[in-house]
C-alpha cells in the first residue's frame, strides 16, 4: 500500500531542526481552527450515551437533520428519511428515491464504497477492475482502490496546468475524467470526483457534475462524489451534485455523495459524516456498515444533528476563511501561480522543488507544509500501471508526478496566526 | 449478505403486541447495565478534542494502557508499545514481538482482518478461499466473510450438544475446528475462535488455544481470536491466547486477538477496542485503518486509557454478573438444559421452538430474547456451501440450523431487574 503523505512528511523532516524559539505553525493538515463549533456539551458528557450501543443507522433526529441541510443547501425537498439499511429488496425496487446513511468519517465510507464497486464490477465479469480518480487527490481514493485489489486510472486532479479550450485558461476536468473512463474500456468500477477539489479548491458547475454522472452511468461505474468542502466556499456557493434534479432522476445511475462535519463544522474528532445516493448503493453501504463497520455513538448523533441543523457557525467559518484568503491575496498575490480558489482552505502553490522547499520552510520558518507530490501517484514508481501505454494523454507521462512542483498550504488558523504564517511563508519563498 | 439477527428479530415481533402496561425488558442484546463505568467526563466535554483530527494509531498513553492491562491480565511483560503502523518492512522483519493497534470496535476490526486474510490467501493462489468460523456465533464473523467474497466453513460454536470424548459430557471444540480446517484443504484464509464463546459462554484452556493456533499455522491461515468476554468470567479467570508464551514465540503464526471496552467496561458507545497480534498482521490492519478506516477521537483515547488502566470497575461488574447468575441458578436451574457458563452474560437455553417461544415471551411477558437460529448459518438456505458434500461430519447436516431450538438470553441488567426478567422468563417457559 502507498505510504500516507503524513508519514512521508514526518520522514522528510525527521532530521531537520526548526529554528530555536519559534512557534511551529502546522499548515500541512486540513484541520480547521476557524471557529469553535457549537458542540452540545451536555450530550457529550452524558455517561448513558457511551454505555449503550449505537443505534444502527443513527438516530431519527440525525437522519432528519441530514435531509434538512440537503434541502436548505441544494434546494428542493428530499422527502422523508429513507432507511435503506432496513429496506427489503422489493422495497428498494419500488422506490427510486434517495437514501442517506451516517458514516464514521469519509475515509471509511470511501474505502467501503470503492470496495463494493470493485466487487460489483468483478460480479459482472471484470477481471481487472480500475477506479478512475483525481491525481493529485485525497490519499484515501488511492488507498481504498489498492485495498480493494483494483488499480487506479488517474485524471488530473488540479486544473492549473491543463490546456485551455474555453478561453478561461483552465481545462475542463470532466473532459479528462471522460478520457480516463474511455481508457478504462469497460473495466471501470468507480469514478471518483472531488468537488470542490482537494488540493486546488476548484469547483465544478452543475452541468459538469451532470456530465461526470453521464460518463459514469454509461460505463456502468459507481459515481463517488466527495463534497466535503462544499460548504466552505468563497464568493458564491457552488452547486452540489444534488442540485441537479435531472441527474438524480436517472434510475440507471449508481452514486453516492459524501458529506462530513470534519470540514463543514471543523469537527474532525467527531468522525461524523453521511452518504446520500441512490437507494441501492446506499443500502449496500448501510448493510455493510451496520454489520461490519462503525456506527455513530448516541452522543455523536445528538451533537451532529445539532450541527447539521445550524448554518450560522458555518457562515462564521466562511467569513473567517475569506479573511484568511484576503490576507493571502495581500501577502502572496505576486508569487508566480498564486490563485485564490473557489472553495476550501488549501493554497496550491507552484514551487521549484516541493520536498526541498518543504524542508527549507521548516528549517527557516518553522512551517510545515505538504509537498504536492505526496498527494499524487508517482507514475515513475509504477503505481499507476492501469493506464500505462494505453492512453498517455490521460495519465501523466511516465516518470512524472502531477503533484510535484507544488505545495499544499492550509489556511486553517485564525486571522492573526494566518498572517504570521503567511508572512513567514512569503519570506521563506522569496 | 445475510440479514442481521436484530433486523430479523424486529421482523419477527413486528405484529406482536406486548401486554399492555408491562415494562418491556430487553434480553436480546449484550448491552451490559451491570455497573456504570468511570468515564472521564472532563475529557468527553472538552471541545478541543472533538475539533482536532484523531491521532493515527491512538495516543501513546492509550497504547501504554493496553500493554499494562495485557500484562496484568495475562502475565508477563509485553515490552514497549510497538507502533506497527509506522514501522518499515525492515523494522517489522527485525523484531518478532507483538504489536497493538486501536480499533473502533470489534466489528470493523473483524471484517478488515478477515478481508485481509482472504486477500492474502488469494495472493498465494487460493481461488476459492474459506473462513473457518463458529456456528452459531457473533454475526460479523459470517458477514465479514461474505463481504470479503469468501465462504464460511463452520464448526460447532456451542458445546452443549456434541458427543463427549473426555467424560466431561462436552466435546472438544478444537477437534471440530481442526476437522473444519482439514475439510478446507489448503483453502483456509482465516480461522476464527471466540473465547469465551458467544452464545454459550464456554471457555477454552491455554492448551486448547495453543492447539487452535497450531492448526491455523499449519494451514497458513490467520488466527483471529475474539476475546471480548475474557474479563467477564464467573469463578476463575480463564487463560487468554496471550497467556501461553509458547504460542506467541512461534514466528510462523499470523494472528490477532481482539479486545474491547464494549463488554469489559460496558461502554459500547465508545467504539473503542484494540487488536494485539504478531507485528505483520497488526501492521497490515493498522495501515488499512489509518488510511481507510476509523481512528479513535482524542477524547475517546483519554477515556479509554483510564478504563484499560482500572480493574476495579470490572471486578464490580463481575460481582454483579455473578449475582445475576445466582438469580438464574435459583429461578431456572430445573429447566432442561440450563447451564451456568464459564464467562459472559448469555444464557443459552434449549427450547422446543425458538422463534415461536420468542414471540410468546414478548406477547405474554414483554421480554425480548434472541432466537438461537438467528445467530447461526441456516445450512438449509445454502449459506454454507463450502462444506457441503465435503465432510458432513464437520458441518451441520443440510436442512438444519445449529442455533435452532435455543434462546440467547442476556443477563445484563441490575440484580432487581434481572430477577423480574427471569421470573417472567420462567413463567413464560413453564
Amino acid at each position: 500500500m502507498t505510504r500516507s503523505p503524513f508519514a512521508r512528511l514526518r520522514d522528510l523532516l525527521r532530521d531537520v531542526p526548526a529554528p530555536a524559539g519559534w512557534d511551529p505553525i502546522p499548515l500541512h493538515l486540513g484541520e480547521a481552527r476557524l471557529v469553535e463549533p457549537p458542540l452540545d456539551v451536555a450530550a457529550l458528557d452524558a455517561v448513558d450515551g457511551w454505555t449503550r450501543y449505537p443505534e444502527l443507522g443513527g438516530s431519527a433526529e440525525l437522519r432528519t437533520a441530514y435531509l434538512g441541510w440537503l434541502a436548505r443547501r441544494f434546494g428542493g425537498s428530499f422527502g422523508e428519511p429513507a432507511d435503506a439499511g432496513l429496506m427489503t429488496d422489493a422495497e428498494l425496487a419500488a422506490d427510486a428515491g434517495l437514501a442517506v446513511e451516517p458514516t464514521p468519517g469519509s475515509k471509511q465510507a470511501l474505502a467501503v464504497v470503492i470496495a463494493q464497486a470493485v466487487r460489483r464490477a468483478r460480479a459482472r465479469g471484470v477481471t481487472d477492475p480500475v477506479v478512475v480518480l483525481p491525481n493529485p487527490g485525497y490519499p484515501t481514493y488511492l488507498a481504498g482502490t489498492e485495498a480493494a485489489g483494483a488499480r487506479p486510472l488517474c485524471y488530473p486532479g488540479t486544473v492549473d496546468d491543463g490546456p485551455a479550450d474555453d478561453g478561461s485558461g483552465l481545462a475542463d476536468p470532466v473532459d479528462a475524467l471522460a478520457a480516463a473512463v474511455a481508457a478504462g474500456a469497460g473495466r471501470v468500477a468507480a469514478v471518483v470526483v472531488c468537488h470542490p477539489g482537494n488540493p486546488d479548491g476548484e469547483t465544478l458547475t452543475a452541468g459538469q457534475l451532470a456530465r461526470a454522472a453521464e460518463v459514469a452511468r454509461r460505463a456502468d461505474a459507481v459515481l463517488v462524489v466527495d463534497e466535503c468542502y462544499v460548504d466552505l466556499w468563497l464568493g458564491t456557493a457552488p452547486a452540489g451534485f444534488l442540485s441537479d434534479p435531472a441527474a438524480l432522476a436517472d434510475p440507471g445511475l449508481s452514486f453516492v455523495v459524501l458529506h462530513t462535519l470534519a470540514k463543514r463544522s471543523g469537527a474532525p474528532g467527531l468522525r461524523s459524516g453521511f452518504v446520500v445516493g441512490d437507494r441501492h448503493t446506499v443500502a449496500a453501504y448501510a448493510e455493510y456498515n451496520r454489520t461490519c463497520g462503525v456506527s455513530l455513538p448516541r452522543p455523536v448523533c445528538a451533537v451532529s444533528a445539532a450541527l447539521w441543523s445550524d448554518d450560522t457557525h458555518v457562515a462564521r467559518a466562511r467569513a473567517a476563511l475569506a479573511r484568511n484568503w484576503d490576507t493571502a491575496d495581500e501577502l502572496l498575490k505576486d508569487l508566480p501561480g498564486y490563485r485564490r480558489p473557489g472553495a476550501g482552505f488549501f493554497l496550491w502553490l507552484p514551487v521549484p522543488d516541493d520536498p526541498g522547499t518543504t524542508r527549507r520552510l521548516w528549517r527557516d520558518q518553522a512551517l510545515t507544509v505538504m509537498p504536492g507530490r505526496y498527494l499524487a501517484v508517482d507514475t515513475a514508481a509504477g503505481s499507476n500501471p492501469a493506464a500505462a501505454g494505453k492512453d498517455p494523454g490521460v495519465d501523466t507521462a511516465a516518470g512524472s508526478n502531477p503533484g510535484a512542483g507544488h505545495l499544499r498550504v492550509a489556511l486553517v488558523h485564525d486571522e492573526a496566526r494566518t498572517e504570521v504564517a503567511l508572512t513567514r511563508l512569503r519570506a521563506g519563498l522569496t
